[in-house]
């Protein structure tokens, strides 16, 4: 095991009609002037705006808004959030919605108080000491930006999809109720299973040793997301299925189940290529490449797939051959992914053959080196073949 | 899933040599004037005390110190803790050591600003708003304490020992190298073995339903702290096992297993009494009360305990009579605690039938009212069986 340091200091309320606390949370944190920020209009017909302007109201606590956030946010809705707060002296984010309206509300955060463009953040990641506090309503069970330290953003210009992570842009506070993602559309329920599995399996593909627990609490909250997510593909208000992904979504990526290990982080990157390039669903496109990227670093890590397929998957082990039993480990994924609706190639999300070396050239690899990632450290040729493996 | 609110801010500084950082996080965390607060000689010849004064000079802090923490921590040293507290005009407790020195730590960091007797929290359980913020730095990996919003003092005049809670005393930092767990006896490891087992099942004793992801979270966390048992055990110098213990033993009581759901804790009042009256050390008046426990509420509760047995202890289920496995699940947890050298019966532990009706009246009850614990409602009759099966 690695030493780490660990800290996540989200306040969460959980739970039915806990929308209606916003007001109080939001002046318990110190929120007196606060920008709404959110995705599309689902938020204003389903009532949870007006419900969360009433609380706001109550707790005697001002507000301006900004909606429009799309998936894969915009840097330029991110610009026109930034002057909003510092035009109207605006002090705390709310962020609601899924992943989208979240980090996009982490960059207005970040953004605010920085004396410059806050792409370069993006661009550069440096260390930061300032924010303004971020709270939460979520609407989506997805992405955990709820609790996690991260957030991505697509700048128009060369749709570049670049991620910032910080400490200090962990929500104060999150609301959620899982009841707000009974109305989501099937296709969008399992796109969030997906990512949430993903930010699971790029924390599993390390090889650092002696993590026993975190290897078990993580392949448990994975066996759990796919029970729940068969629960909820066949009924999407089963109230307890929505609860349980909910709170595994958190606890995907608040990096409980990632102490103490490298992480890979590899098929992230190759995603944010997919989307940036063909704006695909972030879900959908990991989808896709996590069956690939799983494929072609299984030979030199049998052992490690064949646990994955054993204690997810209840697979036997074959032990004349490993090798087996790992790469139906990998099917099983895949297969899953096809059941609940996903994609699993290039074609089915819209992606081309002919972009591979396009897509392949862009992939961002820290500190501008030619090796990606940790687990399988992989050349340009590699993520090419990976890419191939989509097909 | 019941509503929950749910937040753990400690920040954990986990790893090798992390109590060279003991200065630079009460700083941080705005310590000006420090209470070491410790147990025995063991933290003073070990060098561990003269690391920690060596870092909060160097980071130019002052500090008092109050050792001779017992286990099951007393009134009386906290009364002292106090007064010292208050003429020093200290504004930092630094516990160190096992739970009973972090324990004794919270129950001076909430009588200090209390005007009026420290007990009266213990006995009333009011809402405070006010403590001393408390930094650890742990020595054993047992009681979670490290994380917890509780604290259980044994006050010497009539031999009560109660527990306090309350989100204010959560520590702001906790330290954890494992390898300052090297040294603990065998008994005392088997001790915290058993103490952070008894905290999982205290939350998984509950009849609340859709808690699947919290369910298999705990026992990924049970199983992995059995295994992580035998190899400490039979080397208590291997660092991996000794951090899983450590890491297991935190999110064991920080609550994480423990959201969303009804918890019974009635072993723990059972054990109270018995290391209240006996002075025997709380983990092995656990190993004792918990397998009796569970024999007495095995019947009403079959499943639950047939889940446990089947996915802790990868016990095939006898689906033509699942009370089989359910008490062969309980029969391993019992022959476990057995082969780490706890004892069973109360012979063991030295407690006496004859005392059995004195030790049932004493249990505390919530309230004060004549039911014990959730998962299984017990009168005192109830509670004089259980006593009776620890023979």
């Amino acid at each position: 095991m690695l030493d780490f340091n660990f800290c996540s200091p989200t306040y969460f309320a959980f739970g039915k009609k806990t929308e209606e606390k916003v007001g109080e949370l939001t002046k318990k944190f110190g929120g007196t002037k606060v920008l709404i920020h959110y995705g599309q209009g689902s938020v204003e017909r389903s009532g949870l705006l007006n419900n969360v302007r009433k609380s706001l109201q109550q707790s005697e606590i001002e507000f301006v808004e900004l909606g429009g956030v799309k998936p894969n946010p915009r840097a330029s809705l991110v610009y026109e959030g930034i002057e909003l707060c510092r035009k109207e002296n605006v002090d705390f984010i709310l962020g609601i919605g899924g992943g989208s309206a979240i980090d996009s509300a982490k960059a207005i955060a970040v953004g605010v108080p920085y004396d410059g463009d806050f792409w370069d953040l993006y661009e550069q990641r440096p260390e930061i000491d300032q924010v303004i506090p971020v709270g939460t309503i979520i609407t989506l069970a997805a992405t955990g930006s709820e609790a996690s330290n991260s957030s991505v953003i697509t700048q128009e210009k060369g749709w570049k999809k670049y991620g910032f992570s910080s400490e200090l842009i962990r929500p104060v506070f999150s609301i959620m109720n899982p009841e707000l993602t009974y109305s989501l559309p099937p296709y969008q329920t399992a796109c969030g299973i997906v990512d949430m599995l993903s930010h699971i399996l790029e924390r599993y593909f390390s090889n650092t040793e002696e993590v026993d627990l975190t290897d078990r609490m993580s392949e448990a909250v994975m066996k759990s997301i796919i029970e729940n997510a068969f629960t909820v593909m066949n009924n999407p208000q089963d109230y307890g299925a929505r609860a349980n992904l909910m709170w595994a979504g958190t606890l995907a990526h608040n990096n409980i189940l990632g102490v103490g290990k490298e992480q890979d982080w590899s098929s992230h990157q190759l995603e944010h290529e997919l989307s940036a390039l063909y704006d695909v669903a972030h879900g959908a496109g990991l989808a896709v490449v996590l069956p690939a990227y799983m494929k072609f670093t299984m030979p030199k890590h049998v052992m490690r797939y064949v646990q994955l397929a054993n204690r997810v998957w209840n697979l036997d082990i074959n032990f004349d051959n490993p090798q087996e039993t790992a790469s139906k480990g990998i099917a099983a994924f895949e297969t899953f992914f096809q059941m609940i609706g996903m994609p699993t190639t290039f074609a089915e999300l819209g992606a081309k053959e002919e972009d591979i070396p396009q897509l392949t050239a862009k992939v961002r690899i820290k500190g501008g080196g030619d090796i990606l990632g940790f687990f399988e450290p992989l050349t340009r040729d590699d993520i090419s073949s990976i890419y191939r493996l989509c097909l």
